[in-house]
């Protein structure tokens, strides 16, 4: 029986900061990231016992790899922890936290760090652009094409119209829920911006076009930013709960997860999930291996979902393959307020990727991050009120690596 | 009390071979890795439960990023198997078997596979050497300087001619040995190339400087590579075992590892180190942490060490650093062959870094892959004969990351 895996809290830092126009390095947005957490949990630095980062490409963003070792220089308590740096396109995060758990769950260490962090406004838009092509398969997806992935995922669009029909006030509604909840949190990217329904369903060039049905509208933004969380053992929570006078049941832990990478290329996803129930079956079994581990029956045990949506289209697809909808009737969960602040079960309050934003690699630690935050009350202004069990989907590529975590008390 | 993780082998590409010359995708060096694994071990592409994919800088060498995708492109059957990247520099193999064997531990999954890969003969020579500055802190101590790498390996040179005093011809001769090595190890890199001690020592042009008393026979080349091993639970090496009619106890376990990183710069590596026992004290802890974890009291239960010299002087270090000799004396043991092949502890029997050749995310699983070859009896003209428990050291940066693996029956 492997050890349960709780979650301490942890730090974001705020999404809407250009930390390039400040003259800051990666290394100060490490620092501020996990010194942050540490203040935000009381935890000393002592108290750490291992450092993982999730991050896609500060290779090519920031020209440095070797990233682990920059948890290292976050203070000078660390020297000598281990440390390690994990990847999977923008389910980078996500990632880093599966490696950490698996550590806590086999008794290597009490408490990890994971660090997921993306520095991304250090280069132009098209070469930006470029380098998420990396997530997918660059030579025959990306190579040559301006911005590939609002194409990729305008692709997932038109699967869904195939298949079912689609109709893009669903998708402006979707994006205008997200702008809406960013207005909430204090670290969003969008939080001054202004758009709603009527902007989004726009088809001039005040919305322009990037990639077939995907409208600026429909995308998350380039970001800068990071998300430290805590994990521990439960001996370690047990004295964490002691210290803080508060009973250990209050502490929230990972009640179940899933984990599943599809084949690479978009096209091949779609050829083999044409007689399937679902358009990315993968992601399916992701959300369902998470509810089962978790002793969940379906999304009527979840209280509020923080999904991965990069592109409208992403949290179109979500809505039904977290079964809030017979597959294909995601519009009716848009329709019915399902997914509002308020709804019966809300998708983003935190303003998600489109609206709270998106460095690539610090997304699924942030998702964690929020879920944290709302199961124990803390949510601030965005508070899905009772919240008890939150899951999280963070996806990398087109639907290649999936990631679902659930989080409760 | 988390579960044993087994070893049942696995398969190495040919170090010597030039994949872009052969005109061929990383994702054909990771479907050969694979499928050859999967052919030297027995075992169906269904029995692999996930992958791991160890790797440096794709997204510099190759422009492609989300790694872990193209393990599932190897095999149909592979298709929804969970997949990550995991990266710590030259390290990087390392750290995805650390990440696999984590959760074979906690019970995850019962069969791991982890594939070590770089492709790094894309580009220039140049351009080569300036990409491997992202293992360092590349603003501090790699932008604008030629081979970065060699500059700061013969710092740790200095350092023990500093603290001990340092002979060339001590590294000549670490030089020598692993040349001849890898003569008898029909994966090396260098395995017709023709090297001895007076050809490491020569002081001409032959023989140039690259980075302070680094010359290019102290050197691991630029090679291309992957290496693939498949990690299991007892459960499923138990199964293993008897299908094949053989004892459990005859399948080789990771028996124990240490896992450390130091701070990023070698300055401040060193400036730590200052009063310590050891040059690289993290590096120490590695390894005694590894014995610690194997039950082994010291390096006389261990029978050979693969070893990370990616510059002979690295090698010189480890030989202190494993307590073949009393901090300093590294010499000692070179002169003694002790390291020797049929020496008391030989180091590098396949040809290591500079004989066999440095893959940079490859290494660390090519040295478990070793590691298992030896004390299953299987490495061939490189056999350590009757060896029983096999060390590694892998590292990433100047000293940065490291990572030790006892494997033994």
């Amino acid at each position: 029986m492997s050890q349960e895996v709780y979650v301490l809290g942890g730090y974001q830092t705020d999404f809407a900061r250009n930390w390039s126009k400040e003259n800051k390095h990666f290394s100060a947005m490490m620092r501020e990231a996990v010194r942050g957490a540490l203040d935000a949990t009381g935890l000393e630095p002592r108290d750490i016992a291992t450092g993982h980062v999730g991050n896609f490409a500060a290779e090519l963003y920031c020209k440095q790899g070797h990233l682990g070792a920059f948890f290292i220089e976050a203070h000078p308590v660390f020297s000598g922890l281990p440390t390690g740096r994990h990847e999977a396109a923008c389910a980078s995060g996500s990632i880093a936290l599966l490696a950490a758990s698996a550590e806590i769950e086999a008794g290597r260490y009490e408490v990890a760090a994971v660090v997921g962090i993306e520095q991304m406004k250090t280069v132009d838009s098209a070469t930006g652009g470029d380098y998420r092509g990396t997530a997918a398969w660059y030579e025959l997806e990306a190579e040559g094409i301006e911005f590939p992935f609002p194409k990729l995922f305008g692709k997932l669009g038109d699967e869904y119209d195939k298949r079912y029909g689609l109709k893009d006030e669903h998708l402006a509604a979707i994006s205008a829920i997200n702008y809406a909840n960013a207005k909430l949190n204090p670290n969003a990217q969008t939080r001054t911006w202004y758009m709603n329904k009527g902007h989004a369903l726009c088809r001039t060039d005040d919305n322009p076009a990037v990639g077939g049905r995907i409208r600026i509208s429909d995308c998350s933004q380039v970001t800068d930013g990071a998300a430290t969380v805590f994990l521990a053992s439960k001996s370690y929570a047990e004295k964490y709960a002691k210290v803080r006078g508060v009973a250990l049941a209050s502490i929230p832990r990972i009640k179940g997860w899933g984990h599943h990478t599809a084949r690479l290329r978009f096209e091949d996803k779609v050829e083999e999930s044409k007689n399937a129930e679902y358009v990315l079956p993968h992601v399916r079994a992701t959300v369902t291996d998470a509810f089962k581990r978790a002793g969940i029956a379906d999304v009527s045990g979840i209280d509020g979902i923080e999904t991965h949506d990069c592109f409208t289209t992403s949290e179109y697809m979500a809505i039904d393959h977290f079964g809030l909808t017979q597959p294909g009737e995601s519009w009716k969960a848009v329709e019915e307020g399902v997914i509002a602040l308020g709804g019966k079960c809300p998708i983003n309050p935190s303003g998600g990727l489109i609206g709270a934003g998106h460095p690539v690699g610090a997304t699924g630690v942030r998702q964690l991050l929020d879920a944290y935050k709302q199961v124990t009350g803390t949510a601030g202004d965005y508070q899905v009120e009772g919240a008890k069990n939150f899951a999280t989907l963070n996806i990398g590529g087109s639907g290649t690596t999936s990631v679902t975590f659930v989080v409760g008390t």
